[in-house]
Order: structure tokens, then C-alpha cells, then sequence
């Protein structure tokens, strides 16, 4: 199954002309999640091909301006294109009556029901396939990171054994991934321990929303196979990244490497980061498979 | 003295890789305004090279999401820049408190006073060197539409004329110009009618909003030197812009070639059309000096 990244926007606070408000779009499958949904969102996922009609999910890390106000919007374009599927918007506990109080200012009929719903830091939304997990990060306001972590896959089934004690391919093969014991014609019982290997683990990415360096993040993201993290500014302001409870490209990187993630990528740059090099090579110095988002920018997850 | 229209945004309803939400600049010397303030708008004006903290005032005219949702992100930023100066944000009577509503939604602090003003159909706002006017347009929600019209400027001076009477160059040069009377070393009285032309009319820009063709539109633009009429739909889909209180082509240049105004420029225009000629074809076979606008498109009006 597909599992797929795509960065919709990657700025900090303020839009540039090749960075727009954050948002981030997860395609899992035949799913489409999104975490966060800043300002001009939708105008992104029509740039990436992403119909608003396919969303299952949005999930909202704070309600800074910059991450949130893309969802009226993108409410009011899905019912003029006469969406009829439910929508759940998550945000962090006490801020669901701000989002319905906002869906509620533009003059428009929503054609849909929006299932506006609170989470608390160490929550579990359990869903298709994979459920996701929530920590408290540091930051100004009520806020949340996001895991999507995927269920275990069935451990791999060793053909060439089972063939060898006389299990015919067929149903039998897959009553044995799925765990159950079958019986011969012989009277011989296989046991799947005998033929399938163990549960493979699931993929997993975090976000980390808006936050400074936290343990709460570390334990999130505890062997992810992708964090992203926010990264506003260069080391020679981690004073003004301190003050403003934001990330430097060392504070990312040393969350990265203590969580043991395969992969770091930075998102939420300072518009003064044109050219985004001095963070990159800031972060590589502690952790180096480190890259920076770009908007637009694809990320596939391969399968372990 | 400059005047400029800047095109920000001109899709109808949804956003298109090439068109954002309605939102139009008028750089009139060192006043900046907006005439809606779609989602995204904010962007476009960092791609146009105009600052936010330049913004005189915002006119919107209805609220309809694409029309206003970029406001709270627009304060948002100012705020973040420090913005000191007042800022005043004039809409349909009856829509203020949903304005200020909805700039209480994010977490922020805004760090200049905003000014929520309502106004009627036929109001006039008198500002310097120039008035806004309104209009009641037609469509399915309160909506005004705008006029900026700037004031008469002094007639010209018969420079040779004055000279020829014995005006010296200089204060009494401007003196005449502005309508006072001056007196010759010899005694002779020389009036400003001898030798200044007539009051010269200043320009006139009018902006429609979301509206079927409409007699107001008609009253509001007359003579104006660009009426910026929406565009929606093409003539096939004459239906729909009825049911939808939207305009056809021909609808938008009958109200041009009624109203007398120099050039119709047409916006708001549905993601459908990717190339608008059809609509400009449309349009042009009624009146002759249409465009169809693109974002990013500046527009200067020479002074008569």
C-alpha cells in the first residue's frame, strides 16, 4: 500500500512566493489526511492534484492563523462541488468551538456534515489500517503533534516450508498469514509459527507542529520512519527561537537523532530563508539524513 | 499623480494554479487599498512587491468565503510586522460584526487598531483627493459595489495668456490655479477665469462584485475610465448565471457600453475556463475595449 507525503506548504508564518502556509497532505491508499490547513491550502491541492473531495481527515496542530485558516475555504469548495461524505476536523482539546465558530462567518450552505473533534495530548484515533497518536509539543498555545503510525503487517509466509509439509497454495496460505492453524488431509496440523515469520512493523511519520525542541516529540517519534519537524530559525537566532518557543536546525536534528527516526525533514521556514542551505547544513551536522521541504515536494514511504 | 489597478486575484469561487481568490490593489500615489480580500491574498501581494503595512483600507463587498476569508490572515501578519497605524475595513451594513468575529478566531495579538465601518447602498466615504462611492449590485447576499472617484483637479493655466497680462511666474501662478483672483503691480485684477481652463474631471474606477448585470452597476460606473465587471460564466451558461446571480460576457459589456466607461476589464472568472477567450470574444463583439484580467495584472490610468 502507498504511503505518501506531500508538503503543501512549508513557510513559517508569513507566505513567500515559493512557500505557502502550512499544510501537509498524507495519501494512504485511497485515504487522504491533512495536517494542518493554513491559508491558500486548497489553492495548493489543486497545484498538487489533490481533490478536497478525497480528504477523510484534516488534523490541526494550533490555532496560530497560519495553520488553520485555509479551512472555511476549503469547506466552501467542497460544497460547491456538492460533497456529501462527512468530514472530521481534530484539534487540540478546547479549541473546537473557534473552528465551528469560523465555519460559521462566511455566507454559504455546507452540503456535508463537519465532525469537529477535540484530542488531548496521548490520545488514539484508531483507523483503516493505522491509528494516530498525539503528544503535547512546547509551544504558545493549546497544541498537538501528530504520529500516523500503520497497523503490523502479517509476518512473510515461507512458501517454499509450507509446500515441503504439504500445505496446497490456496486458502490455506492465507488462513496461515492471518494467523490460524490448519489441518492436512494426513491429519498433520501447521501451526503458522511453523511457515510465517513475525508481524512486520507498520510506517511511521510524525509532525511536530510548532514547537521548540521537546521530549514529548522525541518519545512521539520514538523509530519513525519520517519526522517532520518545524524549523524556523538558524542557529545565530536561537535566542529569538527560544523566546518565541520555535526550533533551530540543532534543536531538530538532536530530536531526530535521540528518537533513532530514519529520516528528518524541516518544514515551517522563515521567509528570511530564501535559500534554505545554512539550515540544511546546520541540521546535517547532528543528523544527516536530513533534507528540507519544498512545496510541492512528494515523499513516498517504502513498505519495510 | 499615479493611479494603478493591480489585479491580485480574478478566479471565480475556487482557486486555479493560474487564478486566486478576488482581491484587486489600487495604488493611488502612497495610498494602498484592497477591494476584497479572498483567501491568499496576502501571498499575492508579496508577489506583487506590495507590504501589507501600506494598506490604507480594505473594501469588501460581500461575504461570500472567497471574498473575505484572507482578512484574518492579513491582520495576522501585519501584526507579526508590527503594523501601528489604524487600519480600516468598510463592508455591506449588517456585516460588521461578522468581520470582527471572525478576526477574534485565531490566537493572535493584533497590534493596531482595526476599524470595522459599514456602509449603505449610496454612501460616499470622502478621502484625500478622492471619494468612494456604493451601489447596491444584484446577488444573493448583502453586497455593495465601489467607485472610487477623485476629486476635479484645477483647471489649466494659460501660461502665455497670464504672461502676456503681466502674471508673473511664480505664487500668483498658483494662486490663479487655484481659483483666487490676483492683483497686478498696475492695479488691474486679473481673475483665475481669464486665464484658467475649466475644472479638469478626475478618474473613476468602479468594481462590481458578484452580481447579475444590474441598472445600479449601470448608474454607478457611468463615464467611468475602467469598470471591473465579474465574469463568471460564458453565454452557453447564460441559465446558470441567472439562477446564480452571476454574469455572461454579454451581460458585463451591455452594462459597459451602457454606463459610457472607456474599458471594461472582466474578473471573477470560473475555473472552467482555463483559456478565457471565449469569454473576451463574447464580450468584445458588444463592447469593443474589453480585456479579461489575469492575476498579477497592473493597470495604469492615465489623468485626462
Amino acid at each position: 500500500m502507498q504511503l505518501k507525503i506531500v508538503f503543501l506548504g512549508t513557510t513559517g508564518s508569513i507566505p513567500t512566493p515559493k512557500r505557502g502556509m502550512p499544510a501537509i497532505a498524507i495519501k494512504r491508499g485511497g485515504e487522504l489526511l491533512l495536517f494542518d490547513c493554513g491559508e491558500g491550502t486548497q489553492r495548493q491541492m489543486v497545484r498538487a492534484h489533490l481533490s478536497p473531495l478525497k480528504l477523510d481527515a484534516i488534523f490541526i496542530t494550533h490555532l496560530h492563523g497560519d495553520h488553520f485558516l485555509g479551512l472555511a475555504g476549503l469547506v466552501q469548495t467542497m460544497s460547491l462541488q456538492d460533497r456529501r461524505k462527512p468530514l472530521e476536523i481534530y484539534c487540540p482539546a478546547g479549541e473546537g468551538e473557534r473552528i465551528r465558530t469560523f465555519l460559521r462567518i462566511p455566507h454559504y450552505t455546507i452540503t456535508f456534515e463537519v465532525r469537529v473533534k477535540e484530542l488531548v495530548p496521548g490520545a488514539e484515533v484508531v483507523r483503516n489500517g493505522y491509528r494516530i497518536l498525539t503528544a503535547e509539543p512546547e509551544h504558545s498555545v493549546p497544541q498537538l503533534a501528530y504520529a500516523l503510525v500503520e497497523d503490523e503487517r502479517p509476518g512473510k509466509l515461507n512458501v517454499e516450508k509450507a509446500v515441503s509439509l504439504g500445505v496446497e497454495p490456496g486458502p490455506d496460505f492465507a488462513k496461515l498469514k492471518a494467523g490460524e492453524p490448519i489441518k492436512l488431509p494426513n491429519g498433520r496440523v501447521v501451526k503458522p509459527e511453523e511457515v510465517v515469520g513475525p508481524p512486520r512493523p507498520g510506517r511511521k511519520i510524525v509532525y511536530s507542529g510548532d514547537t521548540r525542541p521537546a521530549e514529548s516529540i522525541v518519545e512521539l517519534a520514538r523509530e519513525a520512519d519520517v519526522l517532520i519537524h518545524e524549523c524556523t530559525l538558524a542557529e545565530d537566532l536561537r535566542e529569538k527561537a527560544d523566546e518565541t518557543l520555535h526550533s533551530t536546525p540543532v534543536g531538530a536534528a538532536e530530536v531526530a537523532k535521540r528518537a533513532g527516526v530514519k529520516q528528518l525533514v524541516l518544514v515551517h521556514i522563515s521567509p528570511r530563508y530564501e535559500d534554505p542551505k545554512v539550515l540544511l547544513e546546520q541540521a546535517r551536522a547532528v543528523f544527516p539524513n536530513t533534507i528540507v521541504a519544498e512545496d510541492l515536494m512528494e515523499l513516498e514511504i517504502p513498505l519495510k
